[in-house]
């Protein structure tokens, strides 16, 4: 397909060393900069023509089928907004809105217009994301009681992520838009997100926007997510998701160890990217954009338009992310549970409570089934009316 | 020294282990276990002569010089009291009380009597805790921002933990105890904890108490310290800790990972402690009863009876955790940030916040310097009065 | 482009997974089985029409630009014959030959004809090679010393590799030919492989050919390639590559650590690839093609081809490989040193040792520097003409 | 017991700082140094009275009732000479001797004298290794078929090291002592060590001696002990072993990868110990005296001692070690396996080959078993007489 770029920098960058790569057949052939320098040296690098410091020019060109917004927080609904008059399919980087209202005005606008929204979540295509997936809905670790993402580092690259007004917020606005769309992917995405309690703090750096948040997102089965966000990390990118099932775990460590593992005097040149340092131990990751997603993401939203279907992560994911983003805002200031609000939830209303108590047997529940280091076996009963904990001695095993 | 073991189940057991052990020249002398069977195999087992189903008939032995209380938390308090009767030395296990209440009438006790009081607190005397701690006092990680601890597993062993009555609560006092004194330590114990919010539920067990709970104590300096405790994780024992400073962090894993791995098809006779199964990968630790701070602790108890000065955990701190505890389960309940009430506060009221804003120059913060991929320079820097963010590009370094 | 896929097995799915996925535009367009029924299926599998039995069919189908052999090791000659017969591109799985002999003819045949050989080594395709290798050229560990890999699991997969006769031999021909190709490539391709040391041995399984080997490949300027090999590891895939260099060393863990763990108490359905169970923890791999090297490996292939340019990999690579086999095997069997043959050797003969003595000043040499648990400084200096070993203690640090 | 210290340098303060801790009852009463000022130093630093620079004094010491050598290694033997005439048992560090000669000659003044001999090899001592060893002797890895040990560093502290004939060797004589005496012992110590094939160089330091080496252990049973030595190594201390078994696989990390990470941006005044740097990721171990064996390795010893058995590690595992490093060195030089000698063996002259071939039914033998990613079974079989392989497609699992 033909794309045009909304953006030049460093997200831009990234999806075009995708998009262009590994023999894909999928063209930029137009990209828009507010900087007209910055687009045509993007142009260059990526061997076409066609660069503009106008917005409309880049979306309305005549070859351009689909839209890829790489641009700061605050353009993307104006972005959006043009590539709806020019009935131009459209891909939008995170976080989909600044608000929950700039949101659904984008998700509202797309859908009236019939054209395809594709939210770039790329942290929902890495393939250690897209496994776990599969394991969990096949069962491996049994109904999933918390799922836990971190994303933690020593700050965005760019000045306008530090500029409140722009962006809509500090490391909450930029990470945990990933870490609550992958704690609610893991839960189920037909689970409703109830309540979120949330505190932030700007502990290091000195700007109005929090620099390290950590929140709890409480789904209607009594699930519960958790967010762990943070500018002020030492150390690299700190990346890693946990859930815990009734029946197993998962521990995701999707940047710093991944088995890949340097140590340099710091006399080679070389430096691994995104490390603070290129000397001592350093871990780089194999291939970047893979392993961050992008290439199952524009596989899948290119495939999606050419099936006419949905693809993983669609404006209506992010619109709920917004949302829930928005409660733990508002729980960060209240100091309360603040109640998450989707006018437009289109999913189950309820949802079963997570349920597990395992009978033992008529009378007893089984609270817990042990071998003790003696090799002797042991249980622990509950009665199920008095309620009473007895425990009972088996054979060695 | 000669000891007197309240108690004979599985912690009494780990703490004789580790006692007559390594040459050490301490000793049990007499055991008390409600159960005389359970005593007299106890006093075989360790080798010494004087068991009894009384409780005060061994604190009373005439040897008996500092009494190890190993007791269900609901027997804490009257075994401090013949304790104190006796004018004996008393260890008391985690946590000190079911409540604040309780714990303050032991640590009260305790102090009118002159006897030395000390709170067998094991995870702050592992050696990664007692390296790292030094290493944080030394300021390898600068000023601390966020410390978390994490404890989980599939449940404890005895029935009396799964009776909220003698138990005083479930997965948080049985394990947030060892959490918040981690992420107390790590933050500075003459830091006041000002605040909790917690969220615990029943997610899986047939029980009243809560089986998985999480938890954030705000302190006075801003710094965060935060628990997740849980008795349904599935896959063996999870510990481990972090610590995020301004100039570093600390990953700890306590007990799964640490460098020894095993795979067995399970035709081998030998099961690893705590593993859920033998078959397939395990993860035993080297030497549980050293790792697990046991060592440690005993050493600095006893030196600490004999040179007369305090141990690093007292029945103060004891006091501190019921109080921490107290506020979470307070938040749980209320779903608010509860304050953390302790009458009897002996450090420094008020703390200077965290502050490190690095100034740039005259005019200007610095938000953040950085490499590029490119190897270009480039500062973010943040005006000291208008507020306004910046952007300079240096030269490629 | 067009390709045929001869053969149908394990390797022959993979490659085509890799081929029909992510966008790319190449397209399997024939399929030759021995078995009919297995060739349809292919066919059926992968959405294309033309399938066989007879392996000249599919070469020779007018469509086919490039042929690809997945055959058991004692077909590959015949196919390669087939392939220059039809002035068909060739793209042929490892190892290139059972011999030396056999890889040179299907070289020399291939550069007869003027087709393009590609050797599909995809362990030298791996993201994590690929970084490690521009790291090495790049300077960051220096030169180096030593290069080890290793790969074990429990055996392979069809009848045909334990049959000495088909495959030419046991784990060293299947494993050990990935890891003397990927030791040789950070070592350097123009550094000559001079000699090997080699123990095999049948450990475990009842088959003629070794099930375990261990060698070491000495290089011309001094470094050492290391391989060890085993058909009989318990426990999953082990593939591990480790470089010391004279500036840092490299450690990559390719499939079983890789920062993804799963416990699973195996009440779920899903079993994950290659492990030897689906209970306990497992260690699955994000997203297995593209870790393998398979993506990179074809990309270079086809752009090779379109390009007019060598791949990374290319038959003469697959014959270097088969003569450092054939020594190790004369080696197993001689239980000496023995030289590798190499008759169209067609980089530099000689190669300057490593050579690293760090000169201190014009008397000594510099032995070591370091600092001592108290801080204290110390060198430690070897005379230039006596030789003579001195320790010199420094200030403190 | 009352203890006398030969040695005051690095090794002899690690001891002393295990032996005066954790209240232990062994006290060191008397230290002998070549340098006065440095004995006085140790003494004082151990509180203790009695130091001197003339050997016999300390060992004649009418206190002292064991003696710990912890001098060079051209020492050790005048020093076991000294212990002998005075009839005081002895404790020697590692290696032994600096060849099997001299580690004769030790071990039959000892025997001669009915003195306690121990050896110090405290890497047989260390949490890991003594857990493995239990698993390993209750089944659960089966019959072991290799087991790699590896010690690699930067280099020793002092300067006799770097010199032959006080060392007796390079990397080897320091290092693979260690390696060969772990393999030997998963290997079973009563299973003769055979020959040994050793690769080895000076890489990289102006020195006569080996920096690197790489052995092979040839067992009487079949099995193969590997070691892997360097003093050429950067980033750290690198010890780790492997084992694999019939039935399972270890892996054991000792020193840099054991659940302690931390990250430091410098600015902290704390360095870990035996870093390289104090910057970027640094590795502590949490207590390194009791991970390297040292407390395990006492507690034997004098336990030893007083109970009137022999300790884990004796004089003649001394001897046997240095054998098989004999062999090596002639190895090396012969560029041929070299037969180990040891004319005092002591167990059993032949063993069994490992001979695990599994018989499926009375005509086939079982090569291997599989599930394929279709859920498909399969088996390989072998024909007992013909020695045909077959495969069996089973139904799906």
């Amino acid at each position: 397909m033909k794309v045009a770029m909304l953006g030049s920098g460093f997200i831009a960058r990234f999806y075009a060393d995708c998009l262009h790569s590994q023999r894909r057949p999928d063209r930029i052939v137009s990209v828009y900069s507010r900087n007209l320098e910055h687009a045509k040296r993007f142009a260059a690098d990526y061997s076409f023509d066609h660069f503009t410091d106008q917005l409309v020019e880049a979306v309305n060109h005549k070859d351009v089928e689909v839209v890829i917004i790489s641009l700061p927080n605050h353009l993307h609904e104006v972005a959006v907004q043009a590539c709806v008059k020019a009935k131009k399919h459209v891909l939008c980087t995170k976080p989909l809105g600044r608000t929950t209202e700039e949101a659904k005005r984008m998700l509202d606008m797309v859908e009236d217009a019939g054209i395809f929204g594709g939210y770039l979540e790329d942290l929902c295509y890495t393939p250690k994301f897209l496994k776990s997936l599969a394991n969990i809905k096949a069962g491996s670790i049994g109904k999933v009681l918390w799922a836990k993402s971190r994303e933690a580092h020593s700050g965005p690259h760019s000045e306008w992520f530090w500029n409140k007004e722009m962006s809509g917020g500090g490391a909450m606005i930029d990470l945990a838009c990933h870490c609550v769309q992958i704690s609610r992917s893991f839960i189920g995405k037909a689970v409703r997100p109830v309540e979120v309690m949330c505190w932030s703090a700007t502990q290091v750096h000195p700007i109005e926007a929090e620099d390290h948040a950590i929140g709890l997102v409480k789904y209607a089965n009594g699930a519960i997510g958790q967010f762990e966000v943070s500018w002020a990390f030492r150390g690299g990118m700190d990346l890693r998701d946990e859930v815990m099932g009734t029946e197993g775990s998962i521990w995701i460590n999707g940047f710093m160890r991944t088995g890949f593992e340097m140590y340099s005097s710091g006399k080679g040149g070389y430096v691994a990217e995104k490390a603070e340092t290129n000397k001592g131990w350093v871990f780089p990751v194999g291939d970047e954009v893979h392993d961050l997603g992008y290439n199952n993401m524009f596989t899948d939203m290119f495939d999606a338009i050419e099936q006419n279907r949905e693809p993983l992560e669609t404006f209506y994911d992010g619109y709920v992310v917004n949302a829930i983003l928005d409660a733990a805002f508002r729980s960060a200031e209240t100091r309360q549970w603040a109640p998450v609000q989707i006018e437009d939830w289109r999913y189950e209303e309820h949802t079963t409570e997570i349920e597990n108590y395992a009978s033992y047997n008529e009378e007893y529940y089984l609270v817990k089934e042990e071998v003790l280091p003696n090799g002797q076996g042991r249980i622990i009963l509950k009665h199920k009316t008095t309620g009473k904990v007895v425990q009972r001695d088996l054979g060695s095993k």
